[in-house]
C-alpha cells in the first residue's frame, strides 16, 4: 500500500499554496521579507493554521514559538514523526527557502490523510522559529531550544536592531495564537525529515531532481566591535582621529587575506557591518560587524576560528576591538539508515537523485542530536538563494513532496 | 552709547536657555539628538518662539522652514541684520553646535532691546533649516535655498533613510507654526553675523576667548554606490561572489591611500557606510557610502576630487560602482570690513582674540554670497564637536554674546 501515498500529492495545490504564502511579506522584486516573529510571519502562521484546520489537523505551538499541525496516528502515545522547516525569511529573501519545506510537508501529510490507512504514529508538520537569524542572531533558534542545544531564557533576551527582544516579539506571536494548544518544549520525536531547496548549483548541473543530504558543514560565527571616537569631519586631523570605520576596513582586509584558501572551500562572509552614528560629516565612533565562517572539516574550522581574534587585534590601528564568538557548530553526518531509506523511496518513485553535502545550516542540524534525521533537497535555479530572485520548478516541488510523503509514511509506520 | 549695549547681556539667562534648549532631544550621555525637521526640533522651535514673544519679538518663518524672531528697527524698510545659526543636531551631537549661535543671538537682541535707543534697522534672529545634513543630505539646506544656491523644489524631494522627504517633514513643521507670519523666501539682508563654537582646539590652545573667522575651507562631497549580488553565506564560493562589502572595503582602502597627505591638511572622511541587506548570512549585494573632502586651497580640492571616480573604478573588483558628486563648495574669505569691525569691538570690550580659519562649514558660507557676513567663534573643550561630550565655558558663552550684541547693534545702525 505504501507506494500509493504519493499518488495523492497534488502539485497544483502545493504550488498555489507556495504562491499564497509568498504574499505575506512580498517585496516589489518578487521576493519575501518575512522576518522572524514579525507581523508578516504572524499572518503567514495564521494562514498555515487555517489550511491545517481545513483538513482536520490539530494546530499547536510551544514556548519557543515553534508551530505544529498534527495528523493523529493509530498509536498516539508513540513519539511522532516531524516534517517541516521554517517560514521566516531573510530581509531580501526568496519565496522558497524554508517555506518549501513547510508547504511540502503539509502536502505530504494531506496525501497521507487521503490514503486508506491511518499511520501508526502521529505526524507533526512543523515550522521552526527564527531559522534565518536575520532579525535575531543567531538563527535556528526554535530548533536549538526544542532540542536543548540552547536555553529558552537565554534566547528570549536576544535583541533586534531596534532593541526589541525575542521575548517581546514572541509574546505577540503567542498572543495571536492564544486559541492553540500549548505543547511542552522538546517532546520526544521519532524522526525528522526536512525538505528544502538546495541553495547551490549541483542538482541543476547534474540534472538530478532529488538531493539526499549527507552532511552539514561546520560553522563558527563572531561579532566584532570596533570602538573609536566620534569627531568632526571638517576639523579633526586624520593622524589624530580614532576612526572606527578606517580601523574596521583594515581589519576586514586582514581577515579576508588571512582566511583565503586557494581551493575555495572555506566559506567566509562579513554580511552585517553597521556604523555609528553613520552620517556623512561625523568621523565614525563605532562599527559592529559579523563573521560567518564555514567548512566541512572540523579541524579547518577550528584552526581558522583561532586566527580571528589575533588578526582583529593586529589590524585594529588606533581603535579598540572586541571579538565575541557567538556560535560554534561542528560538521555533522546524517545517519546512513535515513539516507538509504530516502534513496530507496526515490528509486521506487523513479526520481533521479544524488548524494550531496549541505553547505548551508538547517534546523535538521539540531534535530539530528535527538532523533533519526534526514534532508531532501530539490534544485533551485542557478543555485541562487538568500536573494529575491530565488526560483524553483513546479515539477521539482511536486517530486520532492511525493518523496517526502512516502518517507514520512514509512517512518510513521515504524513500531517502537 | 554703543559700548553700553553689551552691559545688558545676562550670562546666567543665556546659560539657562542653552540648558533648557538641550532638553529637546537630550540623550543619556548628555548630548543631543535633534535631527532636522523632527518632532524634537519642532518642540525646540516652539520654545524659541515663546522666548521671543515674551520680549515682544515678532516670530515668522519661510517656505524652507527658516525661523525668524524680529526686533523692529526705526527704519523697518531697510534690509535687516540677521544674527543666528541653527538648532538641528547630529544624531549623537552636543548641546552647543548651532544652538549656541541662536541662543547667543537672542541674548544679544534682548540686550539691544533693553538699550535706550531702538536700532535703525530691524534685527532678525534666525535658525536656519537643516544645517547638519545628518537626516537629509546635504546640509545647510535652509540657507542654501534662502540665498538661491539651491532651488526649493529640488531640496523638497530629498529623502531620509526611512523614505520621508524634506517636503513631508517640512509640512509638519510649518503646520505646527500655522500662526506665524510667512515671510518671502530670500528677502534682502543687510548683513549676517553667526556666532558658533570653534569645533577645533586653536582658541583653547592659544588661550583666546574670541575667534574671528577669516575663511571657510572648500568642500566636496560624494555618494558612492557599490552594487554586487546577494548570495548565501554558506553555499556561494568566494571566487564566484560579487560581494559588495568586499569591493567597498577595497575601494575605501584605495581612497584612503590616494588621498593621504603627509602634512595632514586634507580632511577626508567616510562617515556614512550602509550595507544591504546587512544580515550575517547573506553576502552583501549593495553598499552606499559618503565621501567628505575638504581643504583650504581650491586647487587641492579640485585635484583630489578628480581622483575619486577613477580610484573607485580601479578598486571595484567584481562589482559595479557609481560615483555621484553631491556638492562642491569653493573655499571662501569673509570680507575684511566685517573682520575688522569684529576685531575692533573685541578690543574695546577687552576680549582676547585670534584670527583663524573655519575647517567646518556653516550657514555663513551661503549668506556670504548675498550680504556682508562674519563669524565669531568661542572655544570648545579639547576641540571636540559632533560628539555628545561637546562642552563650553559659561564665561566664554557670555563674552561671545556681548561681542555679538555690540557688532549687531553697530551694523543695525548703518544707513543704506
Amino acid at each position: 500500500m505504501n507506494q500509493h501515498v504519493s499518488t495523492h500529492v497534488n502539485g497544483d495545490r502545493l504550488w498555489r499554496r507556495l504562491m499564497e504564502l509568498a504574499r505575506f511579506g512580498a517585496t516589489e522584486k518578487g521576493g519575501v521579507c518575512r522576518l522572524a516573529l514579525s507581523q508578516e510571519e504572524i499572518a503567514a502562521r495564521a494562514e498555515l493554521v487555517r489550511w491545517g484546520r481545513a483538513v482536520a489537523l490539530d494546530p499547536s505551538n510551544d514556548a519557543a514559538g515553534n508551530l505544529f499541525l498534527r495528523l493523529a496516528g493509530r498509536e498516539p502515545a508513540l513519539p511522532p514523526i516531524l516534517v517541516g522547516s521554517h517560514i521566516d525569511s531573510q530581509p531580501t529573501g526568496g519565496k522558497f527557502d524554508g517555506a518549501y519545506g513547510v508547504v511540502a510537508a503539509l502536502e505530504a501529510v494531506e496525501a497521507i490523510r487521503s490514503h486508506a490507512r491511518q499511520p501508526r504514529r502521529s505526524i507533526d508538520i512543523v515550522a521552526w522559529t527564527n531559522e534565518e537569524g536575520a532579525r535575531f542572531a543567531p538563527g535556528m533558534m526554535g530548533s536549538a531550544v526544542f532540542t536543548g542545544v540552547r536555553r529558552l531564557e537565554e534566547v528570549l533576551r536576544v535583541k533586534d536592531k531596534t532593541g526589541v527582544t525575542v521575548g517581546e516579539a514572541l509574546w505577540h506571536v503567542l498572543a495571536a495564537e492564544a486559541d492553540l494548544l500549548r505543547r511542552p518544549l522538546g517532546f520526544p520525536v521519532g524522526g525528522f525529515i526536512e525538505a528544502h531547496i538546495e541553495q547551490g548549483p549541483l542538482l541543476e548541473q547534474q540534472r538530478a531532481t532529488i538531493g539526499i543530504v549527507t552532511s552539514i558543514q561546520g560553522k563558527c560565527t563572531f561579532r566584532v566591535e570596533v570602538t573609536g571616537e566620534e569627531s568632526h569631519a571638517g576639523t579633526s586631523q586624520r593622524h589624530a582621529r580614532r576612526d572606527a570605520l578606517v580601523s574596521a576596513v583594515g581589519i576586514v582586509q586582514a581577515l579576508q587575506d588571512a582566511i583565503w584558501d586557494d581551493a575555495d572551500e572555506v566559506r567566509f562572509t562579513i554580511g552585517m557591518f553597521s556604523v555609528t552614528p553613520n552620517v556623512p560629516s561625523v568621523v565614525p565612533g563605532r562599527v559592529v560587524f559579523s563573521i560567518d565562517l564555514r567548512h566541512h572539516d572540523a579541524e579547518t574550522v577550528r584552526r581558522l576560528a583561532i586566527l580571528v581574534p589575533d588578526v582583529c587585534q593586529q589590524a585594529r590601528g588606533r581603535c579598540e576591538v572586541g571579538v565575541t564568538k557567538l556560535l560554534s557548530d561542528a560538521p555533522l553526518q546524517f545517519p546512513a539508515q535515513t539516507r538509504v531509506r530516502i534513496r530507496d523511496v526515490a528509486e521506487r518513485l523513479g526520481l533521479s537523485h544524488l548524494e550531496l553535502p549541505s553547505p548551508a545550516g538547517h534546523d535538521a542540524r539540531y534535530l539530528h542530536y535527538v532523533c533519526p534525521t534526514g534532508m531532501i533537497f530539490i534544485p533551485c535555479k542557478n543555485g541562487i538563494s538568500h536573494n529575491e530572485a530565488e526560483s524553483i520548478e513546479p515539477a521539482d516541488a511536486e517530486a520532492g513532496a511525493r518523496l517526502l510523503a512516502e518517507v514520512a509514511f514509512e517512518l510513521a509506520e515504524q513500531p517502537q
